[in-house]
Order: C-alpha cells, then sequence, then structure tokens
C-alpha cells in the first residue's frame, strides 16, 4: 500500500512496486480517474484522508505501506504549520496505529526529508548528524521520524527511514525546476537567492528505488538512510543546465542575492547507508535535468501556459 | 487560562496563579461541581476536550496559558500510544495554532517531563544533556515539545518549557507513592524493582511555583528549565519514610527485583536553569512524603477502601 500515491513521489513508488509485482493499493487525496491510476500500477484508489478508519476499510493486512502522505511544502509549513502537521505527523500516527493494532506484520517505509538536519556545519551528511530542523515542515518530518522509531522499539513494529534530499523528476509541478522551466522560457532570467546554494538531487526513479531497499530492510530497529546522489549541486549549475536544455542560445540565469527564509543554504547527502543496503542512484542531474526540460516542453508547457 | 486544570498538576497552579490575583479559566477532561473547582481558584471552567475551536469558544485572549492537559502516565502510553499522542502532542498542536492566530500575545508554558531524557549517562541531568525518551510518553512529551519551540522560532510565540522530575503531593491519587500507602497499610511490604532506582522528588506546590516563574520567563526563544530539587532519593529511602510515617513500628518495604519496562534506573536534575529564574524547591522531601502519609490517612484511605 502506498499513501500519497497521488503525489509525485508516492505515484513513482507505486509504479516500481507494481512492476516488481506487487499488487498495490493507494489511498489518499485528489481525485483520480481509473485509467490514470491504474496507468500508474495501481491495482486500487482510494480518495481519503489516510486515518485509522480509513485504513480499516481499505488498507488490508498489506506486506508493506510506503507513506507518502504528507507535506510536500517548506513554505506551506510557513503559512499553515498546523495543517502541516495534522498531514505529516497525525497520519503517521494513524498508520502506525492501524499496522500496530490490526496489521502487526506490515513493515512502514517512511520517506522523510533531509530538512530534519537544519543548518548542517560538516558535509556530507551523515544520518548520525544533528537533528536542528528549522522550518515547521522540517520539525514535523523529524516528529514523524520519532514515532516511526518509537513504534520499532516499544511494538517491535519494522520500519525504515530515507530521508531524501532534494528530489525531482518529469511530473513535478512546483519547486525550483518548474519554476525555473516556466521563468526561462518567458525570458525572465532573475531567480531569487545567491545561486550559490548547494542541493543534492536525487532523480525520483532514484528515490523509488531506494524506497524499494528500505522495505527490505525494514526492522524493528528502524534504520535510517539518507536519499541524495552524494554530489552536491549549486543552484546556479543546475539553472544553467536547465538554460541550455531550453534553449542553447539563451542568456545565464541572474541571482538576486536575497535568500529564503527556512532554506539552509548547503545540502549533500553522505549515502554510505543507502549503498549498504545494494542501492545505487543511476542517474545522473545533468542528465536528469535534460529529461526534466524535455517534459516540460512536452507536458509542463501546455499546463504553465493553461 | 490552564488546561487540564482538573488534574493534580493542574488544579495547584490554577490556585496559585489565583493566589497571585489572576483570573484563572481552566479547561479540559472532567465533570466537576463549581464548589469545587471554585475552591481550586478558578473562575470559570469548561468541560471539554482541548482543540482549537473549543479554544475559541472559551479561551478568549488569556495573558498565560499553562498547558496541563495531557497524557500522565508511562505506563498507559506503552498499552495505548495512539491515545497517549492524541492527548499530549495533538492537543499541544492545537493550543499553539489557537495563540498563533487569535491571541498571540499570550505566553506559552508547557509542563514537559524528565522522561525525555531517558536513560542519561551523567548527573544530575542538565537540560542539554541528550535526548533519549524510551517511552511513548517521553517521546510525546519531546514532540510538544519540540512544537513549542517551533513555534516560538518560526512565529515568535513566547513559550516556556519545564522538564519536571517526579512530582507529588496531596491529593495524587495514582504512582508509586499512592501505592505504596495502600500496600504498606495492607501490609504488604514488596515492591518492584530493586529499591535502588533514584528519583528527584519535587512537591506540587514547587513545581506550581515554578510554573509561574516559567511563564515570567516566557520567550520566542523558548527557555527550557529542569523541574526538580537537584537531590537524588532512591525508591528503598522514599518507602522507608512513607513506612515509618504511617507506623513507626511497619516492617520494612521488600524489592523483588524485576525492572518495569519504559523506566530509567535513575533521575537526578540539574536545577541552576530554573534557580537562575529566581525560583527554588522550599520542600524537604522527608516534610512532603511525610504529609502525604497524613492527607493519604485522611482522604486516601477512605478512596482506597470505597
Amino acid at each position: 500500500m502506498v499513501t500519497g500515491a497521488h503525489g509525485f513521489l508516492g505515484r513513482h513508488v507505486a509504479r516500481l512496486f507494481a512492476l516488481q509485482g506487487h499488487a498495490v493499493a493507494g489511498i489518499g487525496h485528489g481525485e483520480w480517474p481509473p485509467e490514470e491510476w491504474s496507468r500508474w500500477g495501481l491495482s486500487e484508489w482510494h480518495t481519503s484522508a489516510v486515518t485509522i478508519d480509513a485504513l480499516r476499510q481499505h488498507a488490508g493486512a498489506p506486506s508493506v505501506i510506503v507513506h507518502c502522505a504528507g507535506s510536500g511544502s517548506v513554505p506551506l509549513s510557513l503559512v499553515s504549520p498546523w495543517e502541516d502537521f495534522q498531514r505529516t505527523v497525525a497520519t503517521t500516527a494513524d498508520v502506525l496505529e492501524y499496522v500496530r493494532v490490526y496489521s502487526p506484520a506490515t513493515r512502514v517505509v517512511y520517506p522523510s526529508s533531509a530538512s530534519v538536519y537544519g543548518v548542517a556545519k560538516t558535509f556530507p551528511i551523515g544520518e548520525g548528524s544533528r537533528l536542528a530542523p528549522i522550518s515547521p515542515y522540517g520539525v514535523h518530518k523529524l516528529m514523524a521520524e520519532q514515532l516511526v522509531q518509537s513504534y520499532g522499539r516499544q511494538f517491535q513494529l519494522p520500519g525504515a527511514i530515507v530521508r531524501f534530499f532534494s528530489v525531482y523528476g518529469c511530473g513535478l509541478e512546483k519547486q525550483l525546476l518548474w519554476d525555473a522551466c516556466r521563468k526561462l522560457a518567458a525570458g525572465d532570467c532573475v531567480f531569487m537567492g545567491t545561486g550559490d546554494e548547494v542541493r543534492d538531487w536525487l532523480y525520483v526513479g532514484d528515490a523509488a528505488t531506494l524506497l524499494l531497499a528500505a522495505a527490505a530492510n525494514a526492522a524493528p530497529r528502524c534504520p535510517i538512510a539518507n536519499g541524495g546522489t552524494g554530489e552536491g549541486v549549486s543552484v546556479r549549475e543546475l539553472l544553467l543546465q536547465v538554460s541550455h536544455s531550453l534553449n542553447p542560445n539563451s542568456s545565464e540565469p541572474e541571482f538576486s542575492g536575497a535568500s529564503r527564509t527556512g532554506d539552509p543554504s548547503r545540502y549533500i547527502a553522505d549515502i554510505s547507508k543507502a549503498t549498504d543496503w545494494g542501492w545505487k542512484p543511476e542517474k545522473h542531474w545533468r542528465d536528469g535535468v535534460a529529461e526534466y526540460v524535455a517534459w516540460w516542453q512536452r507536458h509542463g508547457v501546455a499546463r504553465t501556459e493553461a
């Protein structure tokens, strides 16, 4: 079962697990026609809040729940912290309690976020680094992690956590790459920030295979692995690639110098835990970005103009 | 306003704030006749779950909310972790959001617990010690703290946190002292544990004055202070005092040697932060225990037999 399977990460996870031969049920927000969700590999889809009652009705006793439902936005958490808490923490409490009471053999895989580290001091960031989130989004992701770990320690619930760095890929209709395609295509080359912010960009297909590895490694001691490539790429480099992919003759991106609230300047993952699971990222960021731009030109440009 | 004012700590807090000249409103679970709640200093009492809607209806714009509502039991959290989460974490999310949106000048005082430290390695335990709770109760108290701090950092909500060690006093109808009075009076001298478990026993009147000091020190940076006496007293010493207070000729308590799940063996508070606030504990534990036993003989014995 994939919660939040209608979301960007959730649908890629659903498809991968289906390709591996699993029957995949989905639950979460979003109206979704059967011809679409079945194309993403789901054998059933339930438009519903993720609550104990809804899980009792729809979940059965799945071998794995990948709990992708939850807030996906730092800026939203600054405006609506209570909603962010409900989406991220309260749904996790319900998933865990459902498993404890009704389906104790189910493994729970939780996609968390590098935002739990806050402003790191040493790089690459290992899983044992100080946890000091600076946005409500990061605080809530950390609280959800603590719940998964608590259920593992106390009730032997098998869990695994992946702290994703910057996941991107075709279909993502928000965040930096989406905004950059829109702006650069419209001739607007000025971006917020300094351009020197460093992120570790992970292709969504690689994120999905890492969650598959996490499911295989889920245990009551609840292992935690970073999800990234181990390579830091500045926003400037990334946007240059976007710009060249859109139009080799376009002008270079410029930066306003103003930094965004809640955004640490530098994120690079130590991915040795994830590679210990036998996983490795397949897609180089330049290829991934080029594919993203090509996708945007086919599909995103129409959505932008609509 | 005092949430959970019907509870053991809550009612002592209500009375102290009332004695200081504040009009004190209470909200929380428990049917409570007006002649009783008014005797505890409350000017109003609302039997209600602590939610944003209930606070909108009843809270107004108080100068301080002391959020005493929440789970008060490690054992309950082992049996009903979801309920413990709801009582402790979800109510805190609602209190904070109410303040952010409807009453941003309100200071929020949060009575947390030494359980957030888990099994400490060095003593006395300072507030900067490693936070590694081992029971769901402790995990949830830590999560509630993280919410208070997040609202302070992000929304300048003035908060303060007190991590209480073992709070006791007249009126507490559960936990070690209550059970000990019942058992020893019935001639049963055998207790769980080794007797060498060390706790830092704080009299409830001293806990209330510390929350008053916390209210005066609440700020967006959300200071945290331990609530204890700084003195460690073993369960054996404590129960000897109970035994002697009940009956100077009674036999000594014995111990089964079995330890309880979720109970660290040793808790002693470093209280320098709290004393920096100008607070100090007034009641010595021997006097407090003697008073407790005298109270139990007047009131508790009847409740026990009922």
